[in-house]
């Protein structure tokens, strides 16, 4: 069998349904194909099994045909949304992924912090662009941001998902609002507490999170930023960091 | 100064701004009008200062023109989403009240059982319909609710809400769904606790309401039921049944 490598996708995990937690989508059910590799190393990222090289061993090669099939065999053969993450997604070759699935119904929503700009962009049916903020230790390259807002003219509904630990962060959230004012703004409280990738019991700062949210809410009302919407991340009040739910 | 008393609105309660805790608008800054008066006795009703004519003390006789400076002044003149809730908001002369904030660029949302149909769910932006199910002891008269829905073709967002309980909820809001497959649809878990109106402090059932978040998220995902989205209630979660956040 020949191969084109350079058409695989590198796969952390697929799993589902569960319901989206986070963002526009929150509550729907949804199949999630995390992928793996990064160009991002957020200081309190939640998924450095998919991100840190040291987990690669964990990460498998597959084409757009194999990942379809296991999209499929979750969700039964039944259209439901489709959520790609990572990681940083845009850096892997989804499109022939999208297009099979939308010739079956299927619909996918891709979360990226806007750091790589692809033209399949265009075919996605919701982009989230999560940039990170101050407290994530990364710099925006803000003309790689706008090159991915670029390419998603048209068609997929676009958002903006901010995650949000201190007065930094919420003073950068803000300034980002200001710069996209067209974009529907989703301002989440950060979770300090990412466990290791094999410790699915790992402690959760529920309390953090929570007295977060409520400060998150207490700000943009006081600011009358009456436009942002603050959600928790649902799935980690569910279920804590527990992998695959 | 003569008045007309039948435009005047009952009112339990104006308050806010806060995130609105439930359904398609979840997150979203939102003031709040809880008129008083219902014409249905949920068993687990959550607002019950609103509904029993116990609390009708509590409630005062206001113009739409006093309601509007209320919520212009909790919001600081700058528009924002406002939510007529109850009780059962339908049975109260909202139409004036909602031209008024129109003007001003405000947004106005709407939740009802879907009792009570009314000409102004026409002018409204976002309508919820919240049919009740089994474990309320209310029965549904589909014609009434269908009179509402056809008052609110044209402009409002429409979408059913249902409160669930247990597997006789569920094959309710099944039912629900399937006989108007357009809406989109808002599952709840249900609050065992409702609170007695002078009691803040009363201790909230947040295990339950988590139990049966995780068990509806299961029993949506083994059906297959993708069209669904399942929401808790997070001002719940943050607040407890706390009043006036």
């Amino acid at each position: 069998m020949t191969s084109d490598r350079s058409a695989e996708i590198r796969v952390s995990e697929i799993f589902g349904p569960t319901i989206q937690g986070e963002g526009v989508l929150i509550g729907l059910p949804t199949v999630f194909v995390r992928t793996g590799g990064c160009d991002y190393r957020c200081s309190w990222c939640d998924s450095l099994h998919a991100v840190d090289s040291r987990y690669r061993d964990e990460w498998r090669a597959m084409s757009a045909e194999e990942v379809w099939r296991e999209i499929t065999r979750l969700s039964g053969g039944k259209s439901v949304m489709v959520s790609l993450s990572g990681g940083n997604p845009a850096i892997q070759p989804l499109g022939e992924l999208i297009a099979r699935g939308h010739s079956e119904g299927y619909r996918f929503a891709l979360e990226t912090q806007g750091s790589v700009a692809r033209a399949w962009f265009a075919d996605l049916d919701v982009l989230v662009l999560s940039p990170k903020p101050p407290s994530s230790s990364m710099e925006t390259d803000w003309q790689a941001f706008d090159a991915c807002l670029r390419m998603s003219e048209g068609r997929p509904q676009t958002v903006l998902k901010i995650v949000i630990f201190d007065e930094a962060d919420y003073a950068y959230a803000r300034a980002t609002a200001e710069r996209y004012p067209h974009l529907p703004v989703y301002l989440q409280p950060g979770n300090h507490t990412p466990p290791p990738a094999d410790d699915d019991d790992a402690t959760i700062d529920i309390d953090g999170v929570m007295e977060r949210m409520r400060w998150l809410v207490a700000k943009i009302t006081e600011d009358r930023w009456f436009e942002a919407r603050v959600l928790p991340q649902l799935h980690v009040l569910l279920w804590g960091n527990k992998r695959g739910v």
